[in-house]
């Protein structure tokens, strides 16, 4: 007998139908033996109906307000739920974020979460009845305010109880079915990985795979939580994502080849090049400080070779282009002081990022994703490393193709074509 | 400086310009200098439609995860709420019931308040802001559950919280300009009353009008709180409910009539005959046993005398039409051992009630009553009277004229025709 949490996304609950099919299987698994608490998100469009109706109030609503406000999403979801397994004859209750223990800082929007006491989901477990909290929500511990934990809350909340109550897994529902070693809209022979390393996942959610978001491996990887990833609208063994690295090669490979989880890629990103900047010391510190200083994190940094005759350098670096105004705003403001010459804006950037623990003792990765680009015929503007990724900025025209030329290259290619739809989680 | 608290029912905040609306109406009442404190039900129909949205789920939610379902439309309510309050530069903080200190029994649906324990609504009017505060809703002291209160729930939290608070008044604002004499649907010259006791209002409560419930106004009596009852959509002022009887007569009226405040009915009840009883002691009282029993109030009861030949009579009661199959079906299972012939079920009767503190020394307002109705040729099939009320049941069909004919002949009639419409107030 297993303790499994289980969390289902806004996409599972849309309706009250998918809320009756949700139910049936969250009966089924607690009939086939094992401790079942569920998470659940806002009901389909609840919360950007919930936002809509907050702007027709206000531009700038309060950020406390708005939680209480959102949180409302959830309530009607998980009572529902709840509702709906007791109607197959299985005994559930739902709880709040506060009623599931769920503390968080008092960061309105977007809580952390820093303690978990879900002393009545053990009751609720152990009187053997299901447990459904409402995910994306919890409570300050010093004034009891409700808070929100902002994008993919609802799968940190899962985890985040998960790991509270010692869960054996924590499955995350969604509506494709797994991780997959590339999109499979841009790369249709994509394989779905049956496992990744915590490492990896986050690699791969921090270069642009959407399936899962990075606090919520975060946390899963702090607290060496299994998570397993998958659909909920087949019965399909989805993606676990553990300690343990992705085991299987392509079939075929040879044993020495490096193993690769995959290819993800992200268009979000945009590119400034701050252009004319003395080439004295201090100067590219100056830069990415007055960066920092506006709240923007920025992702890959070159910066060219100074020419020697003006004794001027170019500085490139990419940023969420969600931020492109603010960072060029504050740059524009700091030109004196920094003394750049121009600053150059580019939003038609791709990057492509190839993640796998197995690259680490491998040399030869770099070298043979170079090789597949420029066989592409694809330019590369700006690289960038960890110990278990490759980050290449392209034209983002090329992005796709590139994918295409690398998964290829490093032997990926599934034999039979997944047809399902690569797609983000809810909240 | 008083301490007010306002309570605005879901048809005054049915959209988001309603609630900008009562955002400057209260946002001026804190201008004027006052403690404002702001009860909220939830916008317009939402509550219908999450009652639709379980009903799709199941015929029979479990009441406790019905009550979660139903708070999340005050949630939203209140932070819209206070959203467009702090949008009009005046600080206002939303409460759930819980943080509220709203503290009730465990009848999920129609839990009763125990307790109101406002700390942090007391700590923000201190802070000079306005609390907003959710109505209908309550949290259990001991599980920390949540509850609802049921009909008129909102009403009730103003007036509990105003208790608790010591407030100066309690605003009720709903879409009537206040309390009056008759439906103004069915009596155009009906007039507002200025001022009514709580014991004219509980009678008028009790016998049909809809504008207050009757909780609401046991709660405010035996806590003493003003109750002021007006209109959202006008500043004229309404009807005090207080400890002070309905003062003024109507103009011109000689000093020693007797004051009355008004007449109500009710179209909800019918009236059940049990034929046949046999005229024994006990036999009523096992009758009304049974229908006790069986979770009925009966309102008004009617022995016929016994016909001498058979030893037998027939007992008439009338009871909320809702409760008529419940009754019946109870009656029918006993009919053995009561042993009375057959059961005759009637709801095409109406009842009138006519209200007035000042008709307690007046041994005359009866005869006056009969005499109107009989003028009119309306007939009297049932009587029963207190301190200050007498109620007859006539044909549904004669219901108006009856109202019509009281009223004349109490000489309430308004030289002005109010141009308003005579509705419920939301919960």
């Amino acid at each position: 007998m297993a303790l499994v949490v289980q969390k289902y996304g806004g996409s599972s609950v849309s309706d009250a139908a998918s809320i009756k099919r949700v139910a049936k299987r969250i009966a089924a698994a607690k009939r086939a033996g094992d401790d079942i608490v569920v998470v659940v998100s806002a009901m389909g469009d609840t919360t950007d109906e919930l936002i809509d109706l907050a702007q027709q109030i206000t531009p700038l609503p309060p950020s406390r307000e708005m939680d209480i406000l959102l949180t409302a999403g959830e309530r009607i979801s998980m009572s529902l739920l709840a509702m709906a397994i007791n109607n197959l004859g299985v005994k559930a209750k739902s709880f709040t974020g506060q009623q599931a223990g769920v503390i968080t800082d008092a960061v309105h929007g977007r809580a952390r979460i820093v303690d978990v006491v879900p002393h009545r989901i053990r009751e609720t477990i152990e009187r053997g009845q299901v447990a459904i909290v409402a995910g994306f929500q919890g409570v300050t511990s010093d004034t009891n305010d409700v808070t929100t934990l902002g994008r993919g809350g609802s799968d940190t909340t899962a985890v985040a109880l998960a790991a509270g109550l010692g869960a054996d897994v924590c499955e995350i529902y969604t509506d494709v079915d797994g991780v997959f070693s590339a999109d499979p809209r841009i790369v249709p022979a994509a394989r779905k990985l049956d496992r990744v390393s915590y490492d990896e996942m986050l690699e791969l959610a921090a270069s642009g795979a959407k399936v899962l978001v990075l606090r919520c491996v975060e946390y899963a990887r702090r607290y060496g939580v299994p998570v397993h990833v998958r659909s909920s609208f087949s019965t399909h063994t989805g993606t676990l994502v553990t300690n343990e690295p992705a085991a299987e090669g392509p079939e075929g490979a040879a044993v020495e080849q490096p193993i690769i989880a995959g290819v993800a890629h992200d268009r979000s990103e945009a590119k400034i090049t701050v252009v004319g900047v003395p080439d004295v010391p201090g100067k590219a510190a100056r830069i990415f400080q007055v960066v920092a200083g506006s709240g923007v994190n920025i992702d890959m940094i070159v910066q060219n070779v100074s020419a020697a005759a003006t004794g001027l350098t170019d500085i490139s670096f990419t940023l969420p282009a969600t931020d492109g105004a603010t960072a060029t705003a504050a740059l524009s403001e700091h030109q004196p002081d920094i003394g750049f010459q121009s600053l150059q804006y580019d939003d038609t950037i791709g990057k492509l990022s190839l993640i796998g623990a197995g690259m680490k003792s491998h040399p030869g990765v770099s070298a043979k994703l170079f090789a597949a680009l420029s066989d592409a015929g694809i330019n590369i503007e700006m690289i960038s490393t960890s110990e278990i990724r490759i980050s290449v900025v392209t034209r983002a025209d090329s992005l796709d193709e590139a994918v295409r030329a690398v998964h290829t290259a490093f032997e990926l290619d599934s034999d039979q074509q997944e047809a399902v739809v690569y797609g983000g989680t809810g909240r």
